[in-house]
């Protein structure tokens, strides 16, 4: 049926431009026709639009009875002998008019009245005979009823007329967007830059977003790949993928940043400064994609610009039922699994309906698994309905964990099942954040839709063991959580928010498919900016050896984000931390500072992102404390170090004005050749592939397994996931596992404490020290300052 | 600003049509100009549409110097002396045409020609003097290129016109709806009824919902009060409310049921098939309120219809975030108490920033209510501090349990705080399923927005103390899970869905806002069928004491469900259960069994419903295994109990259509004067209140109370809240509170084992034995069978 609209759709696209050629003829006609029956002169007036019908006109005159005499009214040249001889000897010639430019002569030729007109047309008038001035002389008048309706006609087609170029037009567009790149006619949002600067929320409220839907048909998508949620942002459907397939994709940038302070060095702001410069200032398509923000941390210590709704389009929220779905699910079959008989549970698990037993797809599969070449539920012999029936769960190697997206720091370390209804099963488990879900680490990294076969976290040691029974179920949950949510930026360029992964166990990255539709949006030429979290030695590194390994991409440039202060801190300044206030050395101009800074971590990351071949662009996100002098030495010193460009960023203050050079200086990078290849190869063994990047990327010596992580390992090697790409679970203040550690450190030596798997989402991650999956509280959460303000539905107290 | 948004509103109301008017005028100008234009005859068309402007127009020819001579063309009743006097002898008459009726006739004056024309026009025309046939005469004649302009701007103004029209008639049909009642134009979607009737996913399927903004547009909302969810759902703002004050409420109607079987009796098809029957066969304006089913249970043992998306506009998760928020919260707070000094709790709470301490106004409300009437920081005592610091919470006697929407058994009774992080501040709690959280109980029953001020949910003994600082954050969190959902039903009747509390401890109806704003929209001889739930001895006693008290609606109507299949249950027929076939007694006619289950349940609950003097009409629920002497026999006795109708339902094979004669009883009972009383004073005793229900309604003989409510009891009354209504938390399985008493139990004592409150959602409810506010999981989940199939998005396996 979906290859049937399209080819409904082609037929249309095909018959329009015809429909409307007819509806302009038949515009003329009638209005030619009109003017003639307006006035009643029809053979005259007729004459002036088609002059080959004068004389059959003449000849039907000739014919109607109610015609006893004929008044010409013809410009000269008209007056033929051709015309004059079509006319019945008893039809009267009572007058003639002849017209021309501008002149009007009139006679009677009774009366012997002569104009102007050649004699050889007098002659063969006089043919005619006599015509007596007292004879009654008809003329057809059109009625005033006739003129009337002629004037609805008029209406009917024009307005018929106008509807059908509306969409004459449109479907020409779509064509052309189907087959072919087309720039963009964004319309940009003007931004007023205001001093001071005022809060994020205010600036987000001044300003009038445009309608999604109008965005959305800015840049090329069709109203049915849209599902709108509210007025300001929608779903975009994948079957885009499919129809711009032929599409070239755009250029592909990463913005990642130097080793940040605890405060954050605005990664995310230069990446929408960006894209607005791009896309508003220099014209070209682009594509911010950004991860979606956790809700937990919005009401903790994180105030989130307000054009992020907090439950946005619901996709944490899906991935949270997802998850406590397999956790319910696995924690009620190790009960059901201990209570009941094997008879018990096998009757119970493939009952009888209306009289009979039936294995679900699900079961079949399950039992192909288990050898077990059976299709009726009778014929099992009582060992294999055994181990259908039976998965005997080890509760003490379950990795899977209940997710809340809430900072819930008393959810970390809980002892489920202590109700009497559970029978003394109790256990321990625990709570992570919602977005530390290994479901959101598979939304961030697939590159297909929802069907239930992606659906395999890792639930425990046996992997996917149990999920069988409820991939379907994850399928159907994250059916719309699959699709990017399409928003906008202040100056309204557009923005995909998709998945969030949370980066100390897993990618933290925004989603392969947001940057796939991206890319395929913006077209050959365009951009598509998208942003690695933490430093480029964790969000960077995982980028390439991990997402553009499952999605086939490739990236053209890397924007390296560093601010004075991360470069002052990283060249010994004193310690930063969130909640006090600055020392001196952060405020006032300080080169020997800043100039450590960047011979050191900025270095350093520059180099690691060549090492995967791609060119640097190091943009400085200034702070009104920077110095001119400051300014110029860290781009000085960035170019030294090999990065293609260095430039100062100013979009905080002025929005994407602030960033044109930047974008200016990207779009130079962008056009030079790319060599990219990947750190490592995917078949070295776990332990080489770790090492690599601890002595490659983190400047370490040498790599030190725990037992633990060892014989974790060797699992994992056994179980055939040895060619699953590594996860680093590292602390991002450094780039050793010191967080204390800044510059860059080397001749350390890397412990690794214990290693995972994400085997669903694709990966193996070892952890550097102990990374904590749930945040918690502070005493005074922001949500103090939230409010709603009744009248206007605003919210009050987000920064 | 709104207010503002609203006056623009109504300024563009007034103008519009002037606007229109206008235009027509101006059209109309355009009209009789262009064809003036068209033939350059100026003076004599002009002439026929203005008649005063002929002098004036003979005067400007007279100045004209490029005129040499006239030729007028004109009505006879035109050729008056004032014509002809304001002409200047030196211009030349160099003839006249007068026209009549379908008649032309010309002639020339010097030639002395006289046509038919009154002599006194002669004489007239005569005393311009002689007139020189050879003398050039000049006549201005419109250029194509002007005729061409004219033909545009024709174009123009009518697509203009076309537009203006367009907006008039919707801006007019939109003060009508503002104003008075107006019986929609609803399309009704065909139902072709099948049988054998195929599952309700299929018939979901088979059926193309209308787009929600034809919806509502047809049930006459205003596009700017809809927020779309996707192409099939959508909020509704409660602006409406306010646009719709002066409208009067529509009838209201109750659907309940008889105490039912374990598998249920069809509440929620009989509240579908009532309202297609009225709006789409009696073409009456109708609308159904839902409660929007757990996501929990659908992935355990009940499918849902296909209508239901599973997380629908995410309002169970908005409730999720908001009880977990409070949860986290809570704990975090006892954490941060114990583990701080009150300086240090003091300096977190009001930090210094840039400098400058401050309280925010959701502290200096604690101040007010601890009378410190104090607003600098810096000069609150020690003391004062101490009490403003420490919430001095007992962990004992928090009642605030977490949510998850998940049938997760394993969560009833959980201990959380075990990580080293928490410093051994372990405690006892528990997780309930999302729909019983006490957030969910104030949304259905709040009569107002998401204001702050609703949200003080009961978090323990000492209520809303520690809420106050995070009720802001709720209100945010909520501001749009208040907002109903609207849909459709299968045959496009308009549906809100609109939270759903848990029926076991609170009231088990859905919304008052969802109510209040389809009684408007429905208009004065419109319908507004809400379901309750469980028999109506629970859902109907707690609409009318609980919802209809804070909603302040009566309603007119109870429609009381009943099935063959319940009725022989109370006549004694055996033991019905979940998953097992049906004894014969069921199946085969019995129409002993029946006349007992009327006699009994039956006539009983109609009692129950008359306490309240409303009508009941009794819907018996048709099963195909039902014989006509049956049905009979139900409709019979029912009537002859005080029914006002009872009639047979075959909604479920026959869609809207087989719920008609239902529709007809409802409409002639909603007729019927209704004197609605409540069953008790609200100012009563909580105990006397406890016995009212249950001697008039449940048929006890008296209520017990344990030692534990009645000290609850005492403390509630002390703290004020000894005039909340009751919701009694008993078994739905019987009118008593032993499940397996059928019919109408008398004779016995009702135990309240324990009284808890929900005073944010403003009720008490008495225990009568254990309720479960988490259900589980079975061995069999119904997610065994849940699948999407990857290419058409479709999810199978829902029933």
């Amino acid at each position: 049926s979906k290859e049937a609209i399209v080819a409904l759709q082609r037929k249309n696209l095909a018959v329009q431009p015809l429909l409307a050629i007819i509806q302009v003829v038949m515009a003329f006609i009638f209005y030619s026709n009109s003017v003639k029956t307006l006035h009643g002169f029809r053979v005259i007036l007729f004459q002036r639009w088609v002059k080959m019908t004068i004389v059959e006109e003449v000849l039907k005159l000739n014919e109607d009875p109610r015609v006893h005499g004929i008044y010409l009214h013809l410009p000269p040249a008209s007056l033929t002998s051709r015309v004059l001889d079509a006319l019945k000897p008893e039809k009267d010639v009572d007058g003639i008019t002849y017209l021309n430019t501008g002149r009007l002569v009139q006679g009677d030729l009774n009366k012997g009245f002569v104009p102007p007109v050649a004699s050889a047309v007098m002659d063969l008038l006089r043919k005619h005979g006599e015509v007596t001035p007292h004879q009654r002389t008809e003329y057809r008048y059109a009625p005033l009823s006739a003129r009337t309706t002629c004037f609805v006609l008029y209406c009917v087609v024009f307005i018929y007329l106008f509807i059908v170029y509306k969409n004459v037009v449109h479907s020409s567009s779509r064509r052309l967007q189907e087959q072919q790149y087309r720039p963009w006619r964004l319309r940009s949002l003007n931004l007023q830059p205001l001093t001071p600067v005022p809060s994020d929320i205010e600036i987000s409220r001044a300003q009038t977003p445009k309608a999604v839907d109008q965005l959305a048909e800015e840049i090329g998508l069709l109203p049915e790949e849209l599902e709108a949620y509210g007025r300001s942002k929608a779903k975009v459907r994948l079957s885009l993928l499919d129809r711009l397939r032929a599409q070239p994709d755009g250029r592909y940038v990463l913005v990642a940043g130097v080793t940040p302070t605890p405060l954050g060095e605005g990664k995310s702001t230069v990446t929408i400064g960006l894209v607005q410069a791009l896309s508003a200032h220099l014209k070209l398509n682009s594509f911010a994609c950004l991860r979606q923000p956790s809700q937990g941390p919005t009401f903790g210590v994180k105030g989130k610009d307000g054009v992020f709704n907090l439950h946005l389009t619901g996709d944490i929220h899906a991935i949270t039922a997802a998850n406590n779905l397999v956790a319910a699910a696995i924690d009620a079959r190790m009960l059901h699994e201990a209570t009941q008989s094997d008879k018990g549970l096998y009757s119970r698990l493939v009952p009888s309906v209306n009289g009979v037993r039936r294995f679900s797809p699900i079961q079949v599969a399950r039992l192909r698994r288990l050898g077990i070449d059976k299709s009726d539920p009778a014929s099992l012999t009582p060992q294999e309905v055994s181990s259908f029936v039976r998965l005997d769960l080890d509760p003490s190697k379950i990795t899977w964990q209940r997710v809340v997206d809430t900072n819930d720091r008393f959810l970390r370390k809980i002892t489920v099942g202590q109700a009497s209804t559970e029978k003394g099963q109790i256990r321990e488990t625990g709570f992570d954040i919602a977005v530390a879900s290994e479901i959101m680490a598979i939304l961030a990294l697939t590159p297909m839709c929802a069907h239930s076969t992606i659906w395999y976290p890792t639930t425990g040691p046996d992997v996917s063991v149990y999920c069988q029974g409820v991939s379907g179920a994850l399928a159907v949950l994250m059916k719309d959580a699959i699709k990017p949510t399409l928003m906008q930026t202040l100056e309204g360029s557009p923005v995909f928010v998709h998945a969030g992964p949370f980066a100390n166990i897993a990618h933290g990255n925004s989603s392969v498919l947001a940057d796939k539709l991206a890319l395929k949006l913006v077209g050959r030429d365009g951009f598509v900016v998208t942003e690695a979290g933490f430093g480029a030695d964790i969000g960077m590194e995982k980028f390439f050896n991990i997402k553009c390994r499952t999605s086939g991409l490739r990236p053209n440039v890397v924007v390296l984000v560093a601010t004075v202060r991360a470069l002052k801190m990283h060249g010994g300044g004193p310690n930063v931390s969130a909640g006090m206030p600055l020392p001196r050395e952060y405020i006032d101009e300080n080169l020997t500072l800043v100039k450590h800074g960047c011979l050191s971590n900025l270095r350093k990351q520059i180099e690691i992102a060549h090492l995967f071949g791609v060119p640097v662009v190091v943009a400085l996100n200034v702070f009104k404390t920077d110095t001119q002098p400051e300014i110029e030495l860290v781009c000085k010193i960035a170019k030294e170090c090999g990065a293609s460009d260095a430039v100062p960023c100013h979009h905080w203050a002025q929005g994407g004005r602030g960033a044109v050079e930047l974008a200016q200086a990207v779009k130079a990078a962008s056009g030079r050749a790319s060599n990219f290849q990947f750190l490592y190869d995917i078949e070295m063994p776990i332990v080489e592939k770790i090492r690599t990047i601890a002595q490659k990327v983190y400047g370490a010596n040498d790599i030190e397994l725990s037992s633990e992580a060892m014989d974790k390992i060797n699992d994992y090697d056994q179980q055939g996931y040895g060619s699953l790409p590594i996860c680093m679970a590292k602390t991002h203040l450094s780039l050793s596992h010191m967080p204390d550690k800044k510059g860059a450190p080397t001749g350390f030596i890397l412990p690794i404490r214990d290693v995972r798997a994400s085997i669903g989402a694709g990966f193996i991650y070892p952890l550097v020290g102990t990374m904590s999956t749930m945040p918690g509280l502070p005493t005074r959460p922001c949500f103090y300052d939230i409010d709603l303000d009744p009248l206007t539905e605003e919210i009050t107290g987000l920064f």
